[in-house]
């Protein structure tokens, strides 16, 4: 086997070296530095091996080196597996000798004390200095299959032998990689790529995403995350993914409190909100797995299947319990089960007169009786319904296999007389049917639940890649200026100024210091007004009981003025006062809150809810990324449950959606211009009229 | 082997006979009346089987008969496997030979048409007429492991065959049956009883599932339903599991729309409320499951391990990865993960030094270099914390026989040591390993979500049966006869007036025909008042737009009167009109709604919730059975998410919850009174004061 061609990516050294050494080589095959050796050479690598020894000039078998410069020729790639001590003098030398892939396996850098973070800094200087990459350091190295890459010490690979296939597994934890690609061995399942990133001092998950989107090896991404440094170039490998028809299946590690508790003591990487994190994988294309069992099944189908093309499915079954089972099934997945048409119900009847239901398929038992009946009736069902998917639950048949193996013979020309469609068995089976039925290009499932939730979740991405939303700056836009933001809090009409200034709509107001000057404003808007405290020290007016609605005449303006002056005086820290904002009645409308979180690790998201409990109690919110488009917001809206209010809600007359969207469209270029300096925004209640909205209070606060 | 000794249980006989007619038996063994010969001596039954055969005198190597009334002596059960027309003929012979539990394997019945219906019906009068218990028809028969007794002609015991053990399978269809005991037998699962109940003419699941609860074979019921007919019976037969300390672990199928459609085709039975069955489950300590596979999970837990004393939980794992990730599952799954205690921190450290974290307990790849290493840590654990379970990551170890069989000896004598704990093992693992973990009582799972899941449902059904609530009616209580009830839907004034009796506290308001009977009303009840129309054709008097609020004066509520005598009178379909109810206007508080519904299968249930869109748009209503008690109640408001806000909400004083829970006492004793007449009560809105409460309005419906 001559090794793999090169390929453009700043990773491909990695993956497919035509040469390696390994620093800190040892004689003993148990050892840390033995084992990549000998995994390597009992994987049948075609490469150059180049132990590096001082005291050996063989090494299991192989010639080896004192140092590197004794090496003839250029070398790709490096493993350091000494002593944290020793590792920044062994990636000098990698420099020396002009190597630009560096794995450092060893432990006893950040993971473990302050000294270890500086020694990792040292590293990441002098490898940035050199434009060296560096993988680690702390970590389980790689394995590619096909070119029988074995770049590791896990000892996951004693026990284990990966087989080739088209599942690429990308962690930060080396021991959540081995569980899940021990896992996918166990079942047979083909691999690609795995690799484990450790301390990410410069290769991280992101990167390697981005590089497997590209790799031709690999056609599903399993990747586990803890921490994201940078939340645009996670969206862009994702969305490089996705255009490439790669599926990634994410795990978030360290979700829960303790989780994130757990996760700091195991890395020290801070996980982005957990909720922002679901939002992007949306967006980008990508499935958030909550488990390395449905990680796994979803892998499967994408390799043996075509990816569904629509989300309707048919279930033939011979048990009518089952069949009912899948139907709930579907409902929870997004997998709808469409009634068949009359007619092909008619021509199945003549095929299987005894069939129940028109989707499920209930053949009974007594299909058994009919030769090739399961097949001749899949067969028509495929051919004379638009279903992307077709379940076949086969009781007990595949752990027979007298009964089997002709069943499958049949399957399998089906799958390949159809091979756009998903043909998923269903049954309990041994390992030795299962094996050869994944053999014929199909996929067999014992539990009946578990298929139907990776056929959901292909579904979902099929939905999620033909809406994708990139969510990354827009490159011909100039961001305002740092120097250029305020500071802090704004005051209630300074953050409506400058909203009103990207359009949102601001009803007119007018600020006073006097009585006389409020009872002017309210004289010139027309009765009835309000009036509210101005203050950048108080922000929540409405518990501050800062707002007198529905100000009839010129008294209750005047008496409202003072008032609202005597309580900010009377109140605790003595907040500054600006003055009393009059401003006019705003119609009966429904009120939502728009707001900007700005996320550390994805930046800029745009909030929604409706008002009262729907947000307070229920947690009714939606999130997404900045820049939206009008499809996204108005997207966005609708993922809101209590947007139905604004609808046309028991009798209601409908709000004016399209004003909604507008203000989310101005709320958007807001964020986007001023992201790197602000700290967020509350527009609330922004209230959406029958013709119209009005922004009655809002909150931006820059970075101090 | 002797047959098992006959105990006191109606369903005895259908499980442990001693001896069994086969009426239909066939010397083709591949046959369906051949099978269950072929089942049954292959297995070693030790009973008599009579065959009975006109043609032969013997079947299978088996000495048959022309007839039942040929064999000499008692026979305890028969199956019937002709044709369904001979089937009352086969029922009649069995009568006449005084067999006491008869199985009908033969379809052809209510599943099929209207002729097999009326042939169901009258095995159905003619075994009631003589006492015979009827198991069927259109059932799949019984396996009972230990005494040898497989009574069916499943093809699945072709292909596999059940070890003894101690769980059993009661469902309703026999191919839902099938598939999950297939699963359990791959599995390796030991399995007590198998019974499929088809078309229950006579036993059905709930019948099965009390019989499995007195059963000293079995341990865990695992149990599928479709259909239920008598809910109080279904509440006794799982009442009565919890109090022996079996799981129950129900699957229901058909919960979706689709799929009840499905199941309707499927067995003709009627599945209760989606809603409502999750509410029975949970009252009487049972656990209902999503997928098969997550009942077996349980299930094995379960028979192999002791049940969890409390929630608690200790995560020692080898890879942080996988800590993180199951402290994320167990807050999902309800199991709590405690920090250990600083002292324990301590004393762990001297073990292992370079431990991380205070639970999960990273240990760290690094703890194989340690003797004894994990043992030791664990029994440590164990013996300090007072958690009842405690999950083991041991990443690839059990894939390599060399590193865990000294491992395993270790941890099966912790599980000696420690018998009222939960040691479970997470981590890849082949069969043989897996098995070799099960024989010293050990449980490991290959997944780390779904051993917290399995776990996490055990814990749920332990807090269900710390706080069972029966559900069933009052012996001691005398419910109203249905000749007493009203008929249909009362005017508010007579709802009210029934509610008031049984201690709902009505505001006092008077039904006044004039404009100025309704002027008296009000002078007496003093202002402001609410005006009202009532009229029984008028149930919801908000879209009607029947209600005006706020009347200051006497002239307002001329107004008011008028005003709605005119609405009603130029409504569509001219409702007719009792009068104008007048009410004194009530504080404001925190507006709620109760209610009962009757549930065709579960009857009266008692639902709360709060006002406004946390019902209409949230579905933030819960159930629960009647009679209610005064905790039930408690618990029951506090299962909704908004009950929050009557607790003090913002800055709001908390409402009086104890007038709540009074009224729905009293609302549970008016529906315990009156179910079998009441269609539903909805008291809306019941507004919940700081002081007291007030039934604002009622709409009670009694059958016509």
């Amino acid at each position: 086997m001559t090794p793999a061609p090169m390929g453009e990516h700043a990773l491909d050294l990695f993956f497919n070296p035509r040469s390696v050494a390994i620093i800190g080589a040892s004689s003993d095959p148990s050892k840390l530095g033995g084992r990549p050796i000998r995994f390597l050479r009992e994987a049948g690598f075609a490469g150059q091996i180049y132990p590096i020894n001082k005291r050996s000039d063989d090494v299991q078998g192989i010639k080896a080196y004192a140092s590197l410069a004794d090496i003839p020729g250029e070398v790709d790639q490096a493993l350091i597996i000494v002593p944290a001590s020793s590792a920044v003098a062994a990636l000098e030398d990698c420099i020396a000798k002009g190597i630009k892939a560096v794995q450092v396996l060893s432990s006893g850098f950040a993971e473990e004390s302050e000294e270890g973070r500086l020694r990792q800094q040292e590293l990441i200087a002098l490898a940035a200095q050199h434009g060296v990459r560096l993988l680690g350091p702390n970590c389980l190295g790689i394995v590619s299959v096909r070119n029988r890459y074995f770049a590791t010490f896990s000892t996951a690979l004693e026990a284990l032998s990966p087989q080739p296939g088209a599942i690429s597994f990308v962690t930060q934890s080396g021991a959540f990689g081995s569980c899940a690609y021990a896992l996918a061995i166990q079942r047979g399942l083909g691999i690609a790529r795995i690799v484990a990133t450790g301390n990410e001092a410069d290769v991280d998950v992101t990167e390697c995403i981005d590089f497997l989107a590209s790799d031709p090896e690999t056609r599903v991404i399993c990747a586990a995350i803890e921490g994201c440094r940078d939340g645009n170039r996670l969206r862009r490998a994702l969305l490089k993914a996705a255009h490439a028809g790669k599926p990634v299946i994410l795990m978030k590690v360290g979700s829960s409190a303790t989780g994130q508790q757990a996760a700091a003591t195991h890395t020290g990487a801070i996980a982005g909100d957990d909720k922002i994190f679901d939002v992007v994988c949306k967006e980008c294309g990508a499935w958030r797995a909550q488990s390395i069992e449905e990680m796994l099944d979803i892998a499967y189908v994408s390799t043996q299947l075509p990816p569904p093309q629509n989300d309707r499915a048919t279930v033939i079954t011979v048990s009518g319990g089952i069949g009912v089972l899948m139907a709930d099934d579907a409902e929870r997945c997004g997998v709808e089960i469409p009634a068949i048409s009359p007619s092909l119900q008619a021509r199945i009847r003549e095929l299987v007169p005894f069939l129940v239901g028109v989707n499920p398929l209930d053949t009974t038992a007594q299909i058994g009786a009919i030769k090739r009946g399961i097949p001749n009736l899949v067969d028509l069902v495929v051919a004379q319904t638009d279903s992307a998917t077709h379940f076949i639950y086969l009781a007990q048949i595949p752990c027979d296999t007298r009964r089997f193996t002709p069943l499958l013979a049949d399957l399998a020309e089906l799958r390949r007389k159809y091979p756009d469609r998903l043909l998923v068995l269903v049954g309990p089976s041994d390992d030795a049917m299962r094996r050869l039925a994944e053999a014929e290009g199909l996929v067999i499932f014992s539990d009946p639940g578990r298929a139907m939730r990776a056929i959901g979740a292909l579904c979902e991405v099929r939905r999620r890649r033909s809406a994708l939303h990139p969510g990354l700056p827009d490159a011909g836009r100039t961001a305002k200026k740092a120097s250029d933001a305020p500071r802090g809090a704004l005051n209630e009409i300074r953050a409506k100024q400058l909203l009103a200034e990207y359009g949102l709509p601001v009803p007119p107001e007018t600020l006073c210091a006097t009585e006389e000057a409020a009872v002017a404003a309210a004289d010139k808007l027309g009765y009835p007004v309000v009036a509210k405290i101005v203050s950048p020290d108080i922000l929540h007016k409405t518990e501050f009981c800062g707002v007198i609605l529905n100000l009839a005449h010129a008294d209750a303006v005047r008496e409202a003025f003072r008032s609202l002056i005597q309580r900010a005086a009377a109140a605790p820290g003595s907040p500054k006062v600006d003055g009393v904002l009059i401003a006019p009645m705003v119609r009966k409308g429904v009120e939502t809150i728009l707001g900007v979180h700005v996320d550390p690790i994805f930046g800029p998201m745009i909030m929604f809810g409706l008002g009262g409990v729907a947000v307070e109690l229920f947690r009714d919110v939606a999130f997404a990324s900045v820049p939206l488009s009008p499809g996204r917001a108005e997207e966005l809206i609708n993922s809101v449950k209590a947007s139905q209010l604004l609808r046309g809600w028991r009798g209601q007359p409908p709000q004016d959606v399209s004003a909604l969207i507008r203000a989310l469209m101005s709320l958007s270029e807001f964020a986007e211009d001023w992201a790197p300096s602000l700290e967020g925004v509350d527009v609330n209640p922004f209230v959406v009229l029958d013709d119209g909205a009005a922004c009655l209070d809002a909150v931006v606060t820059f970075r101090q």
